[in-house]
């Protein structure tokens, strides 16, 4: 199967990757046969979820992350880097007026680094769908590295984020109450902890608040064997053949970092600590179950839209719209209209 | 139709609630049958919500309100109020362990007030179809005032507090960065903005920012006519028949309110800015538009599940698992894979 825009990208035409991102952004079908080419060039990227509140410097520290992987102080070889950032801050969109995405100019015209900014609201397709399918195309454009940013604690940045192979989790002192701040459903999926902002008062006690709240979550994790931390979000329904977030924990305790990223202190122990979490996923054999976990989101939340489009590409109209009328006169549950109406 | 959980929920047996909300909570499908029931006793209820960063004091200021309304000021009857606490506080419980449920005791005893907390990662039919299916069954029990607290500022969380019909956003002052805190996809969802905590250093540069950024947000959203702000979540792929950002606002500038909940001032002015949306929706028409997109996203997120579920007890075991093995391998992409299990 060939494809010229596919082409294209594969042989690191920016435009055509960006044109193509935009129509996964805007679930464009006639996107679909160029990613469905891609995807079989997919599957060699690592991927790094950072998670965390506003105001905690995640975007300063992923552009610092930018710059490690490109120079590193070792003698690795640059990383190809991308940068999907989720960012609700719609109606602007991606980000760029905020000035996040200023800070990162400091990649501009190097052609290792590809930073796309998302608007949560712009997703079409579904926000955890869209950004995992623009990793996979990044993926297979050669980056080796796909840093996935996701602005905001809430449950469904949270889970994107999680679907990484390691997942940062950033936080700050002093953002007024600890226990507060540290409280996100965060700890299950937490591969590192980074207090950013480090040289702020209240890091002690951001720290101390954390390490507690971590052995909390780990007693109690105790007791509630099998259940699936990672990623739920979009297979509610069933189990998931993947790792669960006990598994995947046994014998990886995640580090709490300390950083000042606007003066690049403390990232190279961030990448250090990626480096070894990988290692131990490679080790463990969690690498390949938490890829699998990911590719069952993928493919579930493929049926499940295919499943929608296909009911709403031969519904009756008029009977959906008499079902709705029922139930804003209260005479039918929504439930009941949705049964009706797929019977 | 009759039905004896029902019955004993419309005549205000709170323990036959708790457990009903158990049940929704657990996605279990014996409650259907009494939610069908109830369904057509709502209608009635006030929905308020109120999304915002953790650490605002948001618990504090809900209980406010709360006693606000069990009090009014004025000479209006006591209201009784329900509140549906959603956090993602997991792997707690409700978030109980972490003290904001404490901080509720004062209504604790009081037969007109019902809270509810639940933990994002626990609402086993989704988040949003959770807490709207409470809410539901909270109206038909006889709350007239329902506030729907979602901690964090992420997408599905702003999402599920801006299907009320008065959406109030909560700031606070001094966290860290003021614009990185004011940027979470809530302009168009705002209806009164509240900055908690206003005794705190730092509120007049964090009304200053909210205001301009508010200005810009009004600026730009004059270039995106037919934008639907509210709720896209759910309904990805249509265009929604209800209201727009730019419909309900019309005639309504969002507030911009100080309190500092912990010593009860500035709450009735919250409380009568809530009045006046009211009034104004009413007026406008604006309250039935938002009915009907509230319960569109029910219905829709009913059969978005009911099809899943259907495909899910027909689908075949094997065939879904080859499926999943060519995606792993990259032979074929999620979207070649449902295709073909799908065709």
């Amino acid at each position: 199967m060939s494809n010229k825009a596919a082409d294209a990208i594969l042989s690191g035409n920016r435009l055509a990757l960006a044109r193509l991102l935009s129509q996964i952004e805007n679930a464009d079908p006639a996107c679909r046969k160029i990613q469905d080419v891609l995807f079989q060039h997919s599957g060699k990227a690592y991927l790094i979820g950072i998670s965390g509140a506003p105001g905690t410097g995640k975007s300063t520290l992923v552009n610092q992350l930018i710059q490690s992987f490109r120079k590193p102080s070792d003698n690795r070889q640059p990383y190809r880097v991308a940068v999907v950032a989720v960012d609700a801050s719609s109606p602007f969109s991606g980000g760029a007026v905020l000035g996040d995405r200023i800070r990162m100019r400091s990649s501009a015209g190097d052609p290792g680094v590809f930073i796309r900014s998302m608007s949560a609201r712009g997703a079409l397709g579904g926000l955890a769908r869209t950004t995992h399918e623009m990793v996979d195309v990044l993926d297979a454009a050669g980056y080796e590295i796909i840093l996935i940013e996701t602005v905001g604690v809430g449950q469904s940045e949270v889970d994107i984020a999680a679907l990484a192979h390691t997942t940062i989790i950033v936080e700050s002192p002093g953002k007024g109450d600890d226990v507060q701040a540290i409280k996100a459903g965060i700890f299950e999926i937490a591969d590192i902890f980074v207090i950013n902002k480090a040289d702020r008062p209240g890091v002690n006690s951001t720290e101390t608040a954390l390490r507690s709240m971590l052995d909390l979550s780990y007693a109690l994790k105790a007791d509630t064997a099998g259940y699936a931390g990672r990623g739920h979000q979009i297979a509610d329904n069933e189990k998931l053949d993947g790792v669960t977030a006990e598994e995947s924990k046994e014998g990886w305790t995640p580090p709490v970092l300390k950083t000042i990223a606007t003066e690049n202190q403390g990232t190279e122990a961030v990448i250090q600590a990626v480096y070894e979490h990988q290692q131990h996923l490679n080790e463990s054999g969690d690498k390949a179950k938490r890829e699998i976990t990911r590719l069952k989101h993928e493919l579930d939340a493929s049926i499940m839209s295919t499943l929608y489009q296909n009911w709403q590409s031969r519904m009756d109209k008029d009977a959906y719209h008499r079902a709705l009328d029922e139930v804003v006169l209260r005479n039918k549950s929504p439930h009941q209209a949705a049964l009706e109406l797929l019977a």
